[in-house]
């Protein structure tokens, strides 16, 4: 139901909208627009179609326009941004934060780089390249340099009359930090604190030295999961020498967090998570190609498995009826496991010291489920096809192909995890062919011994 | 790379862990215990088999254990409890947040309630009683009751006063609320504002009244997007007359969009997200079977189709070969479509206006992969069976088969949507079954109708 009432009221704005560009005035779609968040402008603006969208986009007010190109797909972002003239872009970038300019600025044309450098002033355009000199997904990209900090040998009162003479504090401050002389990180004073204890109080006792501060190299995917576990809102971020870089917050965390999960659940169908649900025809079909290109070698291999058992097949023509029925349960019993298995690694939770266990829990599943969905087919191939035989030799083969499934299920992640690649996105595949082809082979097999000889 | 560094981290944790507990000496496993975070032994005791979990578990620091029921799965929790005396929970749980009591709660035996519910005074318990007279899953649910008001007719240095009098503010206090005297939400202020402006400043002159209220009723879902598309650290929930009940804070939203991407990824497989990864055989094989009945269903659905055929069969053995590579082809290439669907629909990105504008991209995708890999499987198949008719009908189904799992992975989650269900959970079933039944279908049709006659 949540689902559902959420879904109207976007579906509602949309066809509002979709009414209002069919009639071609313009004034009320600029209205409805701009009373958006940039951020939902940039969902309204995804799931407008190419020609609507552009019509749409001119129609954003120019302030919220570096915002909302932040809130796009990659695909979707190339598409905007070729629309926009190069003053148009420059006037759009230039109050961004300096950590989502460092988000945007790789997708924009070169002299537009430079245009908006030449903009910038010194200290900014320093920091900004200082951002740039960190790999893509690590702390140092996520980090803003923009940071307030005082000195330890100090008092309330004394930080209270620095902030009224400094005004407007970076958005997302929950801290003050606290740094040495030579600008090292030492720990930090809560908003909180400084509200809450008497003007003479000395700095020093409000320090909070407890929580550690993020290298500047840590994965994002690390600093996400420090985020959530110690329910920080912001956190300092250091260099080797504890020499104080920047800050995160915890809204880049939440979009962290987001792609994460958008990339698992579109990466497993072989989809990039940029992909534009408009995309053109082209682009999409070279995007999805590879990897159906990928899964018809593994039916290949699926199928020449089959290829062998051609005299059982012929003598037999139930074989072919029901082998699809063992290959796919086996590929639907192993998708179980290796969904357990791959949130597992993704938390830490899975390594070689509790692996045996896992594997050993998991054989006893697929013999239970064996033991039970094999009899129910048994039952129906026999009431199917009068033969006992076939019968027993079904049941056995799904059976065993459950088996299969579950060490597929547990080592396949393991194995990928180990050599580097992401379980999540390459699992599946190597699943699927495992089952398919112990599926067919046990099947055909068992068959040809038993029944046929 | 990123992932095998956390990987490394939690493993070593887990060895050290491992062998400590293998060796008996409890001392250094009760040392590197307590270093971690609640969510972090959460995490830890979730990796443990269950005779180390219950070890591991006795050796928690007491204050820590209602924040680390917290942080695990509903079927590991019920677990740690079952091993707790009653006067252990009451310790446990008495110093919790009421959003977090609420959430454990229910969890707990009926007598541990009344224990709980008597040790606590009558303010926090009428609070609770309110936090869980709203369903579960909406904003009255996660918001704690706990917040700081002020009135509109003060100036920062009353206010300034009143708060070093009352001491520690609630966690992730980022703004003060502003109430009537019938405490109707009137506003915030930003602990910022109180900041950085002189002390004389009247309290109206701060007041921001932009930020919408969140409604009581509304769901965590459309709560968790709100929070995300505007960057909100907390956010003040009101009832239908806009009297101030409570906040919500941003750790809890990370919680709840953690939860629904485990929700999609574990339930597309058919599985609960709180499965334990060392559930007992029989309750994993209960948690499962069911999704695996479903899916015998629909193979059997599938082997019926193919049923129909076997006089061809029996004429051609490589039909029986080849079948299984249309079908599974279409499976595959139908589930990219359904999880662009999906996402789509979850951020209300795909409505009845843009819906007919997606079919007719998907199925033009459709062809163009129809065309290239139909030859590709066409080409194999000749050099395989060496049957022109052959190679023309398998590239011929393969395109149909395409042409269907567009039409069914798009359609099939909108209808889903409609009728109320989650297409992340339900649509994979039936996407499949369409694409098996259309896949056997048109390739054994074909062949019958065009080499068999």
């Amino acid at each position: 139901m949540a689902e559902a009432v959420r879904h109207d009221k976007t579906a509602r704005q949309l066809r509002l909208l979709s009414d209002a560009l069919d009639s071609g005035r313009l004034g009320p779609v600029k209205r409805l627009v701009n009373t958006l968040s940039p951020a939902e402008i940039g969902n309204l603006l995804e799931s407008l179609p190419p020609g609507q969208r552009t019509v749409v986009w001119g129609l954003v007010d120019t302030e919220d326009d570096g915002e909302v190109l932040l809130h796009v797909g990659d695909e979707v972002r190339e598409g905007l941004i070729a629309d926009m003239d190069p003053d148009e872009i420059v006037a759009a970038v230039e109050d961004l934060d300096i950590d989502d300019l460092a988000d945007l600025v790789e997708d924009l044309p070169g002299t537009v780089i430079d245009e908006v450098l030449k903009s910038m002033d010194r200290e900014n355009r320093e920091r900004l390249e200082q951002v740039l000199s960190y790999p893509e997904d690590t702390a140092g990209r996520l980090m803003n340099p923009d940071v307030v900090t005082v000195r330890t040998d100090t008092t309330v009162d004394v930080v209270l009359r620095y902030l009224r003479l400094r005004g407007e504090l970076p958005d997302h401050t929950d801290h003050l930090y606290v740094v040495s002389r030579r600008h090292q990180y030492l720990g930090r004073i809560a908003l909180q604190a400084l509200l809450t204890h008497e003007a003479n109080t000395p700095i020093n006792a409000l320090l909070d030295d407890e929580q550690p501060a993020i290298d500047v190299g840590e994965s994002a995917e690390e600093v996400a999961r420090q985020f959530s576990d110690h329910d920080w809102i912001s956190a300092p971020v250091v260099d080797d020498n504890n020499i104080l870089l920047g800050r995160i917050t915890i809204d880049d965390v939440v979009d962290i967090i987001r792609e994460q999960a958008e990339h698992q659940a579109l990466g497993a169908a072989g989809l990039d998570e940029d992909e534009d649900l408009f995309s053109p025809v082209r682009r999409a079909v070279r995007g999805r190609v590879v990897w159906l290109a990928v899964n018809l070698v593994t039916a290949f291999l699926a199928a020449s498995v089959v290829g062998q058992f051609e005299a059982s097949l012929e003598q037999l023509v139930a074989l072919a009826v029901l082998m699809p029925i063992v290959a796919g349960m086996g590929g639907n019993a192993g998708t179980q496991v290796l969904a357990l298995m791959v949130r597992g690694l993704a938390l830490g939770q899975v390594g070689s010291s509790n692996a045996r266990v896992l594997l050993w829990k998991e054989i006893r599943v697929a013999l239970l489920n064996g033991a039970m969905l094999g009899t129910v087919v048994g039952v129906v191939a026999l009431a199917w096809f009068h033969s006992w035989g076939l019968a027993l030799v079904i049941g056995a083969a799904l059976t065993i192909t459950f088996c299969a499934a579950a060490l597929a299920g547990v080592l396949v992640p393991l194995a990928l995890k180990r050599m580097g690649y992401d379980p999540a996105l390459a699992g599946g595949v190597i699943l699927t062919t495992v089952t398919d082809v112990v599926g067919f082979l046990s099947f055909l097999g068992l068959a040809t011994l038993v029944l046929l000889r």
